[in-house]
């Protein structure tokens, strides 16, 4: 099994991820920050194949305009040096005090204001780079008591802000597509777009919405106690998975961003199953083929050479993974097994293509209810299938 | 303060709830079954308005078509003799062993067919009730393991199975719509849909989508560890509210159905406050005005009398925060702390109606971030005041 | 890999798991049922080496005496027949309407009378059948409402229950000994003694103590959010974990009771290294060498032919894991980097054995918190060399 | 009502809760930081009795002798001044990275004999200070993998250094007792001692564990998924209810740090109820008549006007709630209530106090099960009384 990571893996890293210096809530620093461009040529060394940032890990929020060309020409240099894609950029209206009420959402419109250009800008910078996504996580957008918002006017707001946002987009001929990045909690009580859910019908209700799309991140998902691997579906289903964010969570507590691989392990093969194998028979149906990218954070008991090894982690199991279920799918025993238990069943249209509903209702196929449930569809058995394949 | 229901409040009750007999997963019934009519004859006495119910909470699953009249023929006359509305009718497509593995989404094609023809013939029944909601929730449609479902067919079957129910709606000029009701787990391991933003994303996809709503329960969505005020906003905003489910739930875990107000009576102010007093100051915004209705169950411990009892209390519990609700809205000091707090704010679009993006890009206001990060948002005081009024 | 289940593995499996008929919170049985010593011949079979049982599971809640001498002595029969020990008997204090607000701590003292005799009889049974552990699950013990109890006087009367209860063991010399299995909710809202550490914490103030343990079920645990690992350990630790029920949960919901191994594979991978390999490094630590008993239930997807395919994943699946562990510990890879970690410092004491406190006290070992802080632990390396062995 | 906070209230703020600037894991700090003496003063005017605090909320982990002299002694006279009360000293073992992987159980010797000085020393400055409480939350004392710790080792470790401290305690005959402060997770992700359960267990094996206690945090228990006010009681009968910090969680998330009552409203009301008016007709069972301590954090989105704010709704809520409680307890009505539903029963004994166990086993009291199951509890109407008495 060759577990090398290349760049045909498409595997990218935020600088954000490895760049964390392991500030948390109840301590200091246990790292020190580099310069960006010193982890985009380690990031390559190891295999990856792009990165990503906000704009305020290459400059800072202060920077004058000749502080921001100067930084991002010097990544941006650094990652072609490096053979490194910029896939894609982010914006920060999080950490600053202005934000803490939002940035499209906030109950201060002069932030607002503030924020959407600021996100406009970074657009800019993000086409300028050479990205294909523009990735928008709203942290801040949101409340701690429900009396505090209009939530009417926060969905038009943000409705305004995204529809501003991707309008400009199109208006400028960047080809950049918008990835909504849901979360449920942290660091506001509740954040709007809590879900992949919210997300995909809040794009429902854009004018620009065909541009935006989501970017689920695992332990998201996962802290509002959802399956990862079927957000994933629902997106693809409604043709929006723009971009993944991989990571691990171990449940609901506060947002981890472990290694991936190192939350639920169960459900990583399967999230790798998806986006490696695409759903079970349905060669027609949508795949991803975007990038694989990580969003997590190495523990702040690790020194640097702790971070690499995260970053090395991540690559691995991903590899370790997309083996194993590519051997998962191809075992005989499987195929079997899922044939039993009615996976392929499911593409098959409920009626028939000939049949009217009228000649529908009026049958009743010889139904045989109580035989029906006695059927044994052998999940247990091909989850059991699964594990060994995993394990095994 | 009178806290009398009736009529006009609009609360109705399911059936199934004050006729709960008390088995749960490890005990079996303390309470005996009445007949459905003479639920609906206390209800009423208790100031209910109307009830709602499954076809199999007043006939057997396996009812001859004369029992099945006979049957929905009595209760429509007590419900009428007593002056309730039948305001809602659902279908089982849990129960019966038959559904195991889903109804719309089962991996067996003959269930599929069987469940879509019970749900279109439970149409027929709720139209012949009078109905105007017709709930959808798909319990089991779901999985416990990744690997037993081709998810993307299931998106499929399932939205083949709405727009069959829907359009045969439309089709038969019934005057009803469909409430699809999420819930994120139990009986199944992962259900699909789980929260009401997948439903709306869901719904967006539909042929038939026009007359398909959301029929959000406060337990579910707390079960995804959501804020059940928030998703009654976004399916407002999204002009989806058809009808809503109101119970208690005491955070995560097995699916409670408590009185209403026994779960977070926090929450439960903010969502009456809501329904009762619309978004602040947005008099123009989708507003909810059909039923109260609660889907809850009397504890196990309770027998007839504190099934009554508990019945009352979801009404008493209602009147009370909405009594709360507007007193709360009508005090100065809580209209100045929402001023301070900038909650009208909101109302205000982002970008002038008179101003272009090229001007809004150009200026920046002369902002001062610093000075933004340092207002005094005051949501504490603004959520004691709401804490004041409910306690106080 | 030889991953054939024997009598050695000491797996044992509760009558009531493999019996589950299907009937939950939302559906009736998919499953007939059979007589009890179907169960048990047919676990032998499988080669499993014990059997469980509630007295429920084998005579009904009513049965004449009689009857249930009757049924117990076919049942024994039927276990030395098939070579398989009694190792665990327990009883049914929850299903019975009677029991709706607990047995032991029920506000009804006719009920608590009635529960603990039904306990001692049990108790005798237990002791008739050669079990060696009687388990106690409180499940009914507990509240949906802070009110309804008076808390001080359920531990009271959970205290004296117990103490009852051992002190008759004791008094009849009888080779038992109590597992109590916490549980934090489901039926109950709230469960009295919901975690390992609640009942540790409880089997201190009791006068039998001494015969009284914990009985840790993987599930249960992960419910209350904590880490089923950490539970076995402080258990070890305080010498108390005399029994384990082994299953699979994903995560904060109803009671999955999975395959072991379908829930956290992460978490039952390190679970079945503290129980096959002991701490690392501490030879004379607790170990503990009871039964692998599982406590799951076969998804009501499966009929028959999945019921026994669960009960063979369960023993596979621990096979394979414990295979795994053995390997990771083996790895001179992984003793390094347990070794970089400081994994085997913790047996060291902080304090010398020839040194006062007024020594320590006076010195600084020239320590310097800043060199500390830049140490890398390696833990994430650590981890992934878990996953490949896990994995790999 | 009068809801004046006075001294006799015995409220007391940790500085660390006013004094928190508002960085999270996401953002800088929205506030300016006083300086202790300032945080003191005011907290003194708006009624609280006592502060409390970390060593190194008060001088820098950094600081020579004289700097923490000039500290201490400072803020001592302020406190004296200002008539407030010392009640209970900390010390923060968690925010320098030489804690990265504990204090007490780190996996470096020399990082735990660090510690453990450190801890010692701050409890001479406790002595010195006039507490008579000193914390102990090691919320750095875990792991975020299983195979990173020797578990064994842990609580050995973690046992010496608490026999140490407290036996040091004992040795210079100080007036104080030590509590420890419980936390499922956050900043790590699964700590050692977990709950309240988990500590009481540890409690119980240590040698000089009659001087040491629990210190019960609201969200921190609620983060486990338990009842808040059953952890309480708990602590209470076993005699170990040292100290509390009451605060505001809602639901399973980050560590919110809400101020009382603004996370579930009805369990603060029963925690309340506990803590004023003690077990219900319990007159001789355990009473906590310690310090109503608040360990909260002033909502980011405020600034130092809210920060007051908060701590005044921090206060005034627990009065409203006292008041609520006393008027529930008072209702003849909830008394008939609480008769009705057996609640003074507990208090009963389950054995008669002439009755031998042979008597007891004897007999069966012509019990009926069929008709205990019939029983109605009425545990719904009392909790309706509470919701009434809580809103009305």
């Amino acid at each position: 099994m060759d577990l090398t990571p290349r760049p045909e893996h498409k595997f990218s890293f935020g600088l954000w991820t490895v760049g964390w210096p392991g500030i948390d809530p109840f301590g200091i620093a246990t790292r020190p920050m580099l310069d960006p461009w010193e982890y985009a040529e380690r990031l390559a060394e190891l295999g990856a194949w792009g990165i990503t940032f906000h704009d305020n890990d290459v400059y800072a929020f202060e920077a004058t305009d000749a502080q921001r060309e100067q930084a991002t020409t010097r990544l941006k240099k650094a990652a072609d040096d490096a053979g490194l894609v910029i896939e894609m950029v982010t914006t920060n209206t999080f950490t600053h005090p202005a934000f803490k009420d939002g940035g499209l959402t906030s109950n201060d419109r002069s932030v607002r204001r503030f924020g959407l250009r600021k996100i406009i800008r970074a657009v800019d910078m993000a086409a300028e780079m050479g990205a294909s996504t523009f990735v928008m996580w709203g942290g801040r957008e949101g409340a701690e008591y429900d009396g505090s918002k209009d939530l009417y006017g926060a969905f038009e707001r943000y409705k305004e802000g995204l529809d501003t946002v991707a309008g400009y987009i199109k208006s400028k001929g960047y080809d950049l597509r918008i990835g909504l990045e849901p979360k449920p909690n942290e660091p506001r009580g509740d954040i709007f777009l809590p879900t992949v859910g919210h997300a995909l019908a809040f794009i429902a209700q854009l004018e620009h919405g065909d541009i935006v799309g989501v970017n689920p991140e695992t332990g998201h998902e996962q802290m509002a106690n959802l399956n990862y691997t079927h957000q994933l579906a629902q997106a693809l289903w409604s043709g929006k998975l723009f971009h993944i964010d991989l990571n691990g969570q171990r449940g609901l507590k506060y947002d981890q961003d472990l290694v991936f691989g190192h939350g639920d392990l169960t459900s990583a093969f399967f999230t790798v199953d998806l986006l490696e194998n695409g759903f079970p028979g349905q060669p027609d149906a949508p795949r991803y083929d975007g990038p694989r990218h990580f969003d997590y954070k190495p523990s702040r008991t690790e020194h640097l050479l702790g971070v690499w090894e995260s970053a090395k982690a991540c690559m691995q199991t991903y590899l370790l993974l997309a083996e194993k279920a590519k051997a998962f799918r191809a075992d005989p025993q499987v195929q079997e097994a899922m044939e039993y238990a009615g996976v392929s069943n499911l593409r098959v249209p409920t009626i028939a293509a000939d049949e009217t509903l009228e000649q529908f209702l009026a049958g009743d196929d010889g139904f045989d209810p109580d035989e029906a449930g006695r059927r044994d569809y052998g999940f247990v058995k091909l989850q059991q299938l699964a594990i060994q394949h995993l394990v095994g």
